[in-house]
Order: structure tokens, then sequence, then C-alpha cells
């Protein structure tokens, strides 16, 4: 007989975590978590040589690296650290952004620079449309002040994909400088970095990378990173300074966190063993596929038309139906072991899946079991399209 | 006969880390490492039940509540990121600083206030000097402008300690808001919050908490966090609103790194069943102790008075004599198991030795032993005191 847990002690955690259908944190490999078992001391020679691998690796996976005018600056922090790290110190003084915005985490740049003071035009566009590069020709040809460009790849507010090369080459013909946020696109779909005329990308360890939270970069073109000089506005957050410590020293400003870097080295690996982005992003698209075929075979509407649809995030409409209640479906949802996201951000009402991290088509099977199943607990019907 | 490893496989990882006698990252508990091998979704109520009981425990621990008008507030990122998010966010346009300071801690306040256009009035001292607070009160007299005063409680540039009670007793009677960085000291030595009239103090998970780095916090006084509208100059690191975040869902703002939050509510427990501030101070006390007097045995000179010192991190003067070399003299420390600090940040030209994390007795030791065999080896006699 097995013997009892001694009194007042805690409860056992589960014996397997919910399955995260979500963008960040997600479901990570058991290799990967367990790369942080370890503590290295952040200025000592083995840690340092994991910091310059993984600068180089991160620069290398779309082809990039030092000897072709790139560099990697690793930044502390979510994804949002290192998109304000690269707009607050690349924006000079007296100079003005234009945000393309068609989501959350587009407005979310129209308040970093509201935040700095940096003056900044907005071109916005449905949160199911892609922004369109002529819009942006225009607005550019029309303000010559709009120095620089910013925009989301894939607008994880609703999944839509937004076209990085043609708008890169309309900032790049008429010479701006051009910031991408490639936080749900980075390791998964192709990058054409100077066809794009990308100046500045952060993306994140943790979304298809499949690293931990809790570190962020910037890939830098070097000759216009070479250009920033004093224009940061913090210290934490002073992307140019931060990439000065690394080539100095090879060591972070501040205290890096070492356990989430050594998961990320070990993320990389397993990219690497994946086939790379190619290899990742088929995986996402398969698991994209099955879902949006099974949601649409369970009725559900997809919110982002196929052709402008990213593989890393299904949105679908809420059902009309007198019973159908969000809040109490995801939690039906996760009292199975599945976890979708919960709230919703766009303006239209529907709810979000994510196809990221360690999830293959048999998780999303499982997963559309669950709803199925949870649909008719429920006594939702949804009357189909 | 064991198998020879695969062609082409990586080298094994040491069998066991070198201890890290560094102030950051530290040797941890495996527990506290094993509790980051979940992946949890960081706005599910399992999570946000974890930064609920980190929130408050974190508190707990100096007696304060929210009950008794304390807040927490969780920032992504190293410490620096905490003191930077308290800084710009608390002191309003036309607000002008004091800054306290014997250390490179200190100084990098300064930085701060600089990058966010603040004006700051700096009150120096020497490294191996506390600050007096009879200087702060005529600082404070000669200038009603400063209305805000920052001191770092342990500067571990040399690991003198500053009188944080008396400095905050000025600060409290001439009613101006209070900063202190206690990076170094916070779950280690007493800290007292009303007496010393503090306002808003920083700290990290990775420190005296014997957590993993990537998470810092904040702790306000509710009275005064509640005034300070307006005022924060970043998106990230806007401490108001990320306390906001935290009251209306109980979510951080942007992606947490759930594993590292794990390691702290583990780490929270730790800290608890070694008897708090009181079981952490008197072990590091003891180790502190230990190294001192061996150091001291064997002819090293302290670079801080005893009266002056904390017991988080020991400094001690290079020795004179022609053969010693510091680099030297810490890489084969490092190949016997020990990391020092690498690298000196005082004026004066001396080396540090960290106390802080899972170390005992036992271990600083073994560390005096390997100390004196390495002088050994390089044949450095050291003439005494």
């Amino acid at each position: 007989m097995a013997a009892d847990p001694a009194p007042g002690s805690k409860p056992l955690p589960p014996a397997r975590d919910k399955l995260l259908f979500t963008p960040g944190p997600l479901t990570t490999s058991a290799s990967v978590k367990r790369a942080m078992l370890r503590d290295l001391g952040s200025r000592d020679e083995g840690f340092l040589a994991v910091v310059r691998e993984v600068r180089a690796r991160l620069l290398g996976i779309y082809g990039l690296s030092q000897a072709s005018g790139w560099e990697a600056v690793l930044v502390q922090g979510s994804g949002t650290f290192a998109v304000e790290a690269a707009l607050s110190s690349a924006i000079p003084r007296g100079g003005k952004l234009l945000a393309l915005v068609n989501g959350a985490y587009g407005e979310r740049i129209v308040k970093m620079a509201g935040a700095h003071g940096i003056p900044c035009e907005v071109l916005r566009c449905g949160e199911d449309t892609p922004v369109d590069p002529r819009a942006v020709r225009a607005a550019l040809r029309n303000d010559p002040e709009l120095g620089h460009v910013a925009l989301v790849h894939v607008e994880t507010t609703s999944g839509v994909q937004n076209p990085v090369l043609e708008v890169g080459q309309v900032v790049g013909e008429l010479e701006r400088v051009f910031f991408v946020d490639a936080m749900a696109s980075f390791g998964a779909l192709p990058i054409d970095f100077e066809g794009a005329c990308i100046d500045f990308l952060a993306a994140s360890a943790n979304k298809c990378l499949e690293g931990i939270p809790g570190l962020a970069f910037v890939l830098a073109r070097r000759s216009t990173l070479d250009k920033i000089v004093g224009s940061a506005r913090t210290l934490a957050l002073d992307l140019l300074a931060q990439w000065r410590g690394f080539e100095q020293d090879g060591q972070f400003r501040f205290t890096p966190p070492t356990h989430v870097v050594l998961a990320l080295q070990q993320a990389l690996d397993e990219l690497e063993l994946e086939g790379g982005v190619a290899g990742r992003g088929r995986r996402y698209r398969e698991n994209h596929d099955r879902l949006r075929a099974g949601m649409e075979a369970l009725g559900f509407r997809p919110y982002v038309p196929r052709q402008h649809e990213s593989p890393i995030i299904g949105s679908f409409l809420y059902p009309r139906h007198p019973r159908w209640d969000f809040r109490e479906f995801y939690r039906r949802l996760s009292e199975r072991g599945f976890l979708i996201y919960p709230g919703k951000l766009t303006q239209a009402d529907c709810f979000r899946v994510g196809n990221i991290g360690q999830l293959f088509p048999a998780d999303v099977d499982a997963l559309l079991l669950a709803i199925r199943a949870v649909l008719a607990e429920m006594e939702v019907v949804i009357s189909g399209r």
C-alpha cells in the first residue's frame, strides 16, 4: 500500500502540464527545460561561450552573420522589452515614426512612441486585413519627416500575416529605417532580411524558437546600429550600449537570465534537428491546417481569410447560440488539459487558438475532440456556415 | 568497458557546476531549479495563483501586506530593470533626485537619471565608507527642490553597508520620497520599511532570496504609488501600469518569465524553512566571518572596515607581490571549481568574494584551502598585515 502523504504537505503537482494552445509561454520540450538545471557564473568563460554561440546562431537561422554586417543583441525581459529597446534607442530626438497597425501589438508600438515622446503617425487597417504597401508608400511620400517605419510581422491579435517583404521594399526604396516586430514568426516563417531592407528586428526566445520566456533579442544591421549614438532614452533598454557590452567583453551589462539562455541554446539545437525554419514552419502549418479544417467541420468560422492568415494562430468567430459562453468554454477545455487563449484582443467577437510550441498534429486532434465534447456538454449547436 | 560517446556528439557537461562565490547569478538549490520543469499558461488561473502568492509573500518577508498599505510589483528582467522602473515612473517631470553614491550601483542610478533627463544631484563618499545621514540632511535642507532620494543598501562594489534606517529617518522627516536599491540585502538583512520611511524598494529574485535570475520587483508604499500618475517615461518599465495590471486581472502586462516565477515560489518556501531573514542572514554571516578570518590568516587585508561591512560580500586588497596576477588567481580557482568575481569595480585594487546563495561554511573552508593552494602554486607570498 502506498504511504499517505504527510499531513500538511503540499498537494502533488499534476502528472502532466496542460497543453498550451497559446502563443507564449508555450509548451516546451523536457530537454529545453532540463537545460536550466545548471548554475553558471554570468561573467565566467563557460557562460560567455554560450552567449557567443547563441548570438551567432540567432543570426545563422536566417543566413545572417557578423561578417555579413549583422548583430544579435540579447535583451533581458519579454519580447516587448526588445521592441522598446530598438525603438527608444534608434529614433533620434526629432525623429518621427510611422506605425503600421492592424492589431494590439501594433497599437503597443504606438503606446511606446507616446511614452517616449516620439512623434508617431499611425496607419491603421482592419484586424483581419494585412497592411497595404501602397498605403505605406503614400504615407511616406506625403511626409518626408517620417524617417522610421514599424511593422508587426504576424499580428497575434488575429493571426493575420503582414507582407514584410513588400512593405520593406517600399521603406528601403524611400530610404527610411525599418523596424520589424517578428515576435510570433521568428524561427518558423521565412524572413528575407536583405530583400525587405530590415534594419532592426525584434523577437523572443519563447515563441517559435520554443525556448523559455525571459529573454528577447534584436537583430540589427550594423551599419544602422553604428549610427544611433546618443538616441537612447533609457539605461536598461539602451540597445547600442547593450551591443557594445557584448562586443567589449562578451557580457550582458546587467545580470542575465543565465538559465533561460541555456534553455535557448538547447532550443536552437532542437530547431536545427527539426530542419530549421522550413521544418518548424511545416509542422506549425500542419497543426494549423488540421485545426482550421477541424474547426470548420465543427461549424466554427475563421476570422481571418485564408490568404491572409499565418500558421501561428487561428481566430474563430464566437458562434451565435444562446448557450455559448466563452469563459465556460475555456474553463471546460482547461479542465480537460487544453489551454487556449483566455479573453479576446480583437474588436470582433472571436477567440484564438495557438499552433506553436511542442504541439503536434495528434495534439490538435485531441483538442478538436475535446472541443466537440465541450460543445455537446454545453449544448451549443453551431448552425454551420 | 564503458561505451565511447558517439562520434560528433557533444561533450558531457561537468558532473557538478562550479560553486559561485559571486553575488548573482548564484548557486541555487536543486529543488529551486527543478521548480522550473513546468510550462504554465501565463494567463491561466494556475499561474495567477502563484503570482498572487509570490506577491503577498515578498511583502510578508518583512511583515508588510496590502492591508498595511504596501504593494509588490513584479518586473521582468534583472534588478536594474526594477530600479529603473521605480525611478523613471515615480519622479515627475520637473522633479529632482538626490543620489547617494559610494560605488558602482549608486553611479548606475545617476546614469539612469541622466538617460531620462531627470535632474540629479550627487552626494559621493568613499567606496569603503557608508553614506553619512548628516550630509543627506544638509543636502536636502540646502535644496528644497530635491524631492526624491535614492540609496543603495548594500553596495556590492565593495560590500559596504549603508545606514538605510538613519538616512530614511532624515528623508522622512524632511518629507521627501525615498528609493532604496536593496538588491544585495533583501531576504538576508533586516529592513525597517516604516521606520526608514521607505517609499519604493527594488530587489531581485536571484540574490539573497536564492531564486533564478530574470525577475525583479519593487515593493511600494501604496499611498505614494497612487500619486505617481503621468510620470512614467517608458512602456515596459511603467511601474504604475504594471501594478494596475496585477490589480485588474492578476496578470503581468507582458509575457512573464513563468519558469523563473515558479522557481521564486520554491525559493520562498526554502527561505521560510531556513528561518526567514534571521536564519538566512545568520548563515551568510557565518560564511562571511569564516571567509574574513581565513583570508586574514592567509595575509589578505579586507578593504572595508569591519564596522561598515555587510555579510553579503567581502573585498580584499590585492597583495603586494611581484607574482600576484588577479586573472591568473581567478583562472586557477575556477579550474578548481570555485568562481569568485572576475574583475574589480572599486577604484582601489581589490577583488571580491560573495557569501550568498547555496553556500555553507564548509564551502567557504574548501574555497580557503583552494586559495592557499593557488597562492602556493603561483609562488605568491603575502607579507602579512
